[in-house]
């Protein structure tokens, strides 16, 4: 095998982390001797062994005089564990495979260079593309330290999300809807608007065999979650956090004794500030955001720019309505040219249902 | 080369007639004799010869023993150019390979018939499907005797065809809006509301080189098109029908002395009748219809059930705004089981647009 299939190897593994490491980023590792996999490891679950430390420890022989695949440019410092190039130098690898660099920018290249001083062989940049954006949580979380936010909506092929009377179970087939849980899983928090908690009264859980259920963040700018909804009487076993810019803080007692968090942002034109509330979030170490929210909220996310990745499920019926509501509402922007850009897109289907998956570009906006 | 292989270059040839030869179906045919093509031809032109007969005009040497292959069962009754089948009997051909039977039940499988009983062996359904694909204008045409009504909208990836202040120019880009001039020049009329004449005062011609400008429609209840509007202006090089429900003759003498035609239908909540509109058009000979209207047309003509396919084009951008159009406006179906199913999907791309089309289903609806 060559060093592009022993990565793809490592890239596998690394997946399995999915929704057990966040914060963290997602990595595999394969030791290599004599063209024969002699160990192999992933970063399992927050706060245990990295990726390396795991497929040294799975060593069936020793690892001493082999390679190391590796696709991301492995620890120098202690974290919650200690650094991982020190067990690699004690270990006897001689040669050190990596897919991509340490995104923080003071830390790339570091322990390349310590591993190199260490007389092992150092090579960089296989499979680089893939071993990034399995990590595009990750990558953009060290370098904001804001929330990484996908937006999520399900509309019919005429872009509504309910009928004229509100209807809108279901849009998508059930395949679409597993696949939301599994997004559900891979995302750290789901953010609705208090819109949604009123209408719905949803529980947003992760309804996946040995799911991780996100937090819940209801923007609220008025604290008007009803103290008996779903969310908030489940508080104290799944995190729920309100955002609102309510700051008469006797109001808030009622959801604190439920075990709801509270957050309180400055007011933007009679809203929760999202920008302030990314930033809050961001150091409270939520990596992640998959945003649900409905077309008031959806426009004042990706108006105030915090929406990184859009997922749009298209399902083939036609809804019609002057008045039936769409994805995105609010104000919107009223020019052509003063639009959101979105930038790459693929497709998937599920059966007949569709998801266009793209990432979002505000840099050709025209305010 | 096989029997399959030989019909799919009939097929090739049969597509060459696009845009001319409608209401006719488009036809292809090939005749080979020991292995070798001696002769092709295609349906070029309304009025013109049939495929068989060009073929058969155009043999190199005598087809007398060989085998013709050709997309659709020949005809047996003199239209505007004698039966196809008398050519084929006097030419000696000794096997007839046929792609799909005529789709009028009366006729289908009667030249068939009448080949036989001259002698000729008659194999029917190579390549059957595809055959009938390329003529799905034709056959609901002969079948149904209104036309064929494909919807075309193109929209944003939140379900808008304008932003806010009604910009809409433009959503797709160049690659996306050629294609709809080659399928302009596919549908025999093109018809827009009267909405669409009083924002955009549009052409509605067909911009391709050699490209056929379609029949101009405009479904007009209280006629409103303005009588220096650019389609009334130019009626008399391009054929424009204004559909209305005003039943008082005098007002259109300003419009026949430009040279439009006026159809009157019922009135149908305060709407020109769609239904009986799609009547009158397929007794005047008009096959096929490209639907551009605005929300409120797409409506009406989706729930008079009229529209047979749909082109949704999707841009990746976002405008945003709760009042910004939609594509299918109207009262709009209020339950979810209420509503239009779309049926089969293919994707293109057109760069990064995509167009998305579907068949229309009414079989569920549950009014």
């Amino acid at each position: 095998m060559n060093e592009e299939e022993y990565m793809q190897i490592a890239l596998e593994l690394a997946l399995k982390g999915i929704g057990k490491v966040n914060p963290n980023p997602l990595v595999g590792a394969v030791i290599v001797r004599n063209d024969e996999i002699i160990g192999s490891g992933y970063h399992e679950r927050y706060g245990e062994l990295h990726a390396e430390r795991n497929a040294l420890k799975n060593c069936k022989v020793s690892p001493s005089g082999g390679t190391m695949y590796v696709t991301l440019e492995p620890c120098c410092h202690y974290g919650k564990t200690p650094p991982c190039i020190d067990a690699i130098i004690e270990s006897g690898i001689k040669k050190v495979v990596i897919g991509i660099l340490d995104p923080n920018e003071k830390m790339a290249g570091r322990s390349v260079k310590i591993l190199q001083e260490a007389g092992i062989e150092v090579v960089v940049g296989i499979l680089e593309k893939e071993c990034g954006d399995i990590n595009e949580i990750f990558f953009h979380y060290i370098k904001n330290k804001t929330p990484y936010v996908l937006m999520k909506y399900a509309m019919t092929l005429d872009g509504k999300i309910t009928t004229i009377s509100g209807e809108s179970k279901w849009i998508t087939n059930k395949k679409s809807r597993e696949n939301v849980h599994k997004t559900r899983n891979r995302y750290m928090a789901i953010m609705v608007g208090v819109g949604t908690v009123l209408e719905d009264n949803p529980e947003l859980t992760c309804r996946l065999n040995n799911g991780r259920n996100p937090i819940r963040i209801i923007c609220d700018s008025k604290l008007r979650t009803p103290i008996h909804s779903k969310v908030v009487s489940t508080a104290k076993s799944t995190k729920t956090i309100i955002a609102t810019t309510v700051t008469n803080e006797e109001t808030y007692k009622q959801y604190l004794v439920k075990g709801v968090e509270i957050i309180v942002t400055k007011n933007k034109d009679g809203r929760v500030d999202l920008n302030e509330l990314m930033q809050i979030l961001g150091e409270k170490g939520i990596d992640s955001i998959l945003l649900e929210g409905g077309g008031s909220l959806n426009f004042s996310a990706l108006d105030s720019e915090i929406v990184n990745k859009i997922h749009c499920y298209i399902s083939l019926k036609i809804f019609g309505g002057e008045n039936a509501k769409s994805p995105i509402m609010g104000d919107g922007f009223n020019k052509v040219n003063n639009k959101i850009q979105l930038k790459t897109n693929t497709f998937l289907t599920f059966d007949e249902d569709i998801l266009i998956e793209s990432e979002v570009s505000y840099v050709h906006r025209d305010n």
